[in-house]
Formats: structure tokens, sequence, C-alpha cells
């Protein structure tokens, strides 16, 4: 009998995750109960997002039980089904967790099909990160032909979509990652207009030479200083979109809150949180234009792929290391 | 030959004004040109958005220049005319400095009925202090009837109107205000539902028991500790209105932003500055909607006076002591 291999939450990490807040279990790969399905995991979603379910604190989500498993996204194959809607063989999206195979129940769960694109795609640019720059950037930022646009992240797996659509919709795309290689991706492989390498020069300075007409709307994933630096940048009636705050997720000393706040008010601008879930109804919409942009060529995307259901507790890490380009993602199974 | 006695300022100031910011100064007052008018100044308006004037950075407005009329709106008569729309003997309100005379072409100039209301409600509940609640309010607050609606600064001139309106919209309305004499007016006077006295008791705390479902919209007046504790309080779409942040205008340690400004995200809430003078072009309706409710007796004010001129320097600083209830006015002369 196959063992089912997991990462459960052994303990509420203070500042970045140690391994041993999670403990490696194996139990049987479950059996379906009527109603049910078993999925084989074969790709894993690592998201920044992973670290505040991780908090025991109210937020959007509840927070992972401890002695639960790792609550993530995850791509694969349905292995067992007594569900009417989803057979065996038939490849789903949903939220997996950090295990080798999932029961559910279907709910949450989405069919892709691995002929349109390779499978981890549907964890990055045609998946939840997708979905989190298009509706962000289109509802939140509400973009304009020739608006400016700076996004930080930007060789994320949200940021790197944010960009793309940005330009696909006559905006100036401008995009602040950590690094020349990342910096470049984001230029020469995806089209942005600019990028800034926030660890190579001030990030402020360089808004001002990047955006002499200031920032229409401004996508957040950082926090901290970057954040800052744009809000001292934006024009009159910009749009800030608060989707994450990395920088800040580890913090063992509070989050710090934008010192220059109030140039919101100075330019009459706006800050707005979002969460991907809350267009569940909408992601029709998002995975055709998504779909269709990526089959026209002008939407790309990487997959930063880490081999081993074992290496996730290092993997997950390299997203506040800023080691990833592109989607990260932890492979667990070929098929 | 009567002269015209000004502040004019001097330097700009560091931390808390000191008189020394302003010079005292006495010039003739002057004689209208073609198409301009002089006004007697009777009340001048002491504002805490007087303190960024006196900064020499960029906002919303350029700064007063070193050595000009400290600017400040006011009221008072029209004594010498060679303008076609303004005539002597009229009253009008518009921005016409901390001095005893001023020269008008009638731009930003409004004329007012002082049969209607006292000249110093026209700096106040039926000026521009109205005109910031009602647009801030009902426009980037976007009240619906059951909403709660927090506010700070709530016994000052913006407070006790937004207070007011929110009521009046079927709102619930709660005051956050420095002190038992404040918080008594605002319920007892003003008919907000509540108060909290943010040197009494803890206003987190105070905003759990008064918001049992949270903040729908929460109008900031003060910045600081306040706006962190309503941020962590917010309801899901709440609407944050950022009209000032009194706390912070005299900080020398820089501007302190909100640590809890991750709850937009959590709660799919929005934070969004406002300047009144965006409103310029529906000031009218600004002005029906509130004389109406004034003369209905729903929409009360009080104005807090201070008698004279030359007490300019201290009285500007009543604001940033919190010493004032309702408008703070500078009388200037009686008639």
């Amino acid at each position: 009998m196959p063992l089912n291999r997991q990462f459960r939450l052994a303990a509420r990490p203070v500042g970045i995750p140690k391994p041993s807040d999670w403990t490696f279990a194996e139990e049987p790969v479950p059996d379906p109960a009527d109603g049910t399905f078993v999925v084989k995991v074969l790709y894993i979603s690592l998201d920044p997002a992973m670290r505040g379910w991780m908090n025991d604190a109210k937020s959007y989500i509840s927070p992972v039980v401890l002695g639960a498993v790792m609550r993530a996204g995850g791509v694969g194959r349905v292995v067992a089904s007594k569900h009417p809607r989803f057979a065996v063989g038939e490849h789903v999206v949903g939220m997996f967790g950090v295990q080798e195979y999932a029961a559910s129940d279907g709910k949450g769960v989405h069919p892709v099909d691995p002929a349109l694109a390779p499978l981890p795609v549907y964890l990055g640019a045609l998946g939840m990160p997708g979905m989190t720059a298009y509706f962000g950037l289109l509802d939140i930022g509400r973009p304009k032909a020739g608006d400016t646009v700076v996004v930080s992240g930007a060789a994320g797996a949200v940021g790197s979509v944010v960009g793309q659509i940005a330009r696909i919709k006559g905006c100036r795309a401008i995009g602040i990652a950590g690094g020349a290689a990342k910096c470049a991706y984001i230029t020469d492989e995806l089209g942005f207009d600019a990028a800034i390498d926030y660890k190579a020069e001030d990030v402020r300075t360089a808004l001002a030479r990047h955006c002499p007409r200031g920032i229409d709307i401004y996508f957040d994933n950082v926090g901290g200083d970057i954040l800052d630096a744009a809000l001292a940048r934006l024009a009159l009636h910009a749009r800030v979109v608060v989707c994450g705050a990395i920088s800040q997720y580890n913090s063992t000393t509070g989050i710090r809150g934008p010192a220059n706040y109030l140039s919101l008010l100075v330019n009459r601008a706006s800050m707005t949180g979002m969460i991907v879930f809350d267009y569940a109804d909408r992601y029709a919409e998002g995975a055709r234009d998504l779909g269709a942009w990526r089959a026209a060529g002008t939407l790309k995307s990487r997959e930063d792929i880490v081999d081993g259901l074992d290496r996730f507790p290092d993997a997950l890490l390299m997203l506040f290391r800023g080691e990833n380009m592109g989607k990260l993602v932890l492979k667990v199974a070929d098929a």
C-alpha cells in the first residue's frame, strides 16, 4: 500500500520559519469516500501568503491548525474517484496541501488541460498568481492607456504578470526586482519598459527618473522601504494595490507602516487591499484572457521548479530570500 | 490712513511653530485696483492644514513663501470695490490671510449671508470644514444606512460635522475625542451614538466594544496611534478617509506610518486621501444640504472664538494642544 508523505504544521514560527516548524509524517493514501476523490499531487505552489497562514491570527483565511497538513495550492491527477464530476486521469488544481496525495470533495478544485500549458503554469501565470495580477491590476488599479504602472516583486509570480498585463493595456510598466538577472528578465524577456534593481540603486531616485509624471498605479507585493519610495512618487489620483508585503512577513519587531502614507492625501490617491479569492466567481473571465494572452505570446512566464517534497521547508524560504525567478513550484512527482 | 496689521511667515518651523516663525507687520490698507476689491477681515479660520502650508515641501498647495502674509481662510466685509461682482457692504469668505485687510480679484471668494448664520459658521460647519466633512464622508466614505462610522477629532470643525452627517444618513456615529467635555459635547449636543475619550481609555478596546461588527467607515483627522487602532478594527470592505493627521504635523522625527495598514488587505478595504478644493465645482451642492440640515436643526455647530489678531500664533497652537471645541476662529474685528 503506498504511503502519503506530508508536512504538517508543528509550531507557530517566530520570524523566519525553521524546518522544525513542521513535522514530516507518513500515512496511508486515503481511499475516496462517496462524493470524493483522491488526487496524486504533482506540483505544489510555494507562495508568500503561506507564511501568514502559519500565524495564529485573524486574517482573511483561518490559520493552519497545529498538527494539520500545511496548506498549499497544487496541481495533480485524479487517481481514484467516487465523485460524479472528477474522473480518474483528469488533471486538477486546488488547495491540496504539502503532501503527495489529497482527498477532496471537489470544492475549489478545477480541471486543467496539460495540452494547453505545462502543469506548473496552472500554479503561476494561469493560476492564482495570474488571477491575482489580473483582478488586482484591472479591478483595483483600473489602468488607462498611457498610465505609468509600477510593480514590486516584478520577477515573481504575480508581479511578472502585472507588468505584462499593464503593457497589454497600453501602460508603461516599471518593475522593481532584486538583482541584475531579474531586471534583465523582466525587461528583455517580459517586455517591461524599465527595471529598478533595489539591491543596486536607490529606489526613490530611480522612480523619479523612470516616472517623471509620477506613478499612476503602484502594485505592491513587498511593503517596507519600497512601498514608501513608491508612495513618495504617486501621481494625482494614483491607485495603490496592496497585494502583499513579503518584506514584513517574517518581522519579529512588528510590521513597519508606510511613513509616506500622507501622500495619499496630497495626491488624492487610494490604497486598497485585495484577496484573489473574492474573485472566485470571475475566475473564468480571468482564465479566458490570461489563456488567450499566453497563446498569443503576449503573456510569458517562467516557473522556478524545486524537485522533491522533502525540500519543502527550504524551498519556501527561497521566496523570502528573493531567490526565485518567476513562479516557485515544488515538484512532487512526474505524473 | 488706516493700517493693515499682518502676520507674515518669517521662518520654516521645526516641530511646533514658535511666535518668532512669524513677523508682525503693518502696511497701509490697499486701494482696490480695477477688477479688484478690498475686504475688511472679521474672522480668520484656524486650521491644522496651516501647519503644512508653512513647510517648504511639495504638497497639494504651494508653501507659503517666506515673507508673505500667512495663508488663512477668513470671512469679512467688502469695504472698497472696483469689481463688477463684489459690492461694498457685502460679506464674503475666501483665503484672505492672517491680516486685517485683504485685496482680492474675487477668485475663490464667495458671498455669504449673515442673516442665515453667524459669520464664524461660514468658516466651520457651512464653510470648508463642513464641505470637507460632506464630500469626504459621502463621496469617499460612501455610507449606507446601518454602517458604523468612526471619526477622530470628533469635536473639531470637520469631525463634528462628519458624525452628524453620518447620523443623518442612518449610520451609527462613534466619535474619538480628547477629554470628558468633548465626549459629552458630541454625544449630548451633537447626537453621536458614542464617544471614545482617547485620553482616558484604550482606543482599541473601546472600538471593539462600540463596533462589534467592525468599522465600515473610518474618517481620520489625526493619524498616529488612533489610526492604527481604527485599522485594527476595520470591517470587510471598509473605507478609510484620510483627511488629516494632526498628531503628526509637528513631528521632528518624521511621520509615523500606520503599522496596521495590512488590515486593508485582510479586509479588502481602502484608504483614500481627500482635499476639499477638488470639490470646488460642487460646493453649491454641499452648501445647500449643509444649510438645509442646519436650518432643520439636525446639523449643529459650535465655534470657539479667540479675540484679537495679535493672539494668532498661540491661538493656532490650541489646535495641536487639542484645546478647541468645535471650529477654532480668530476674531479680528466686530464689523
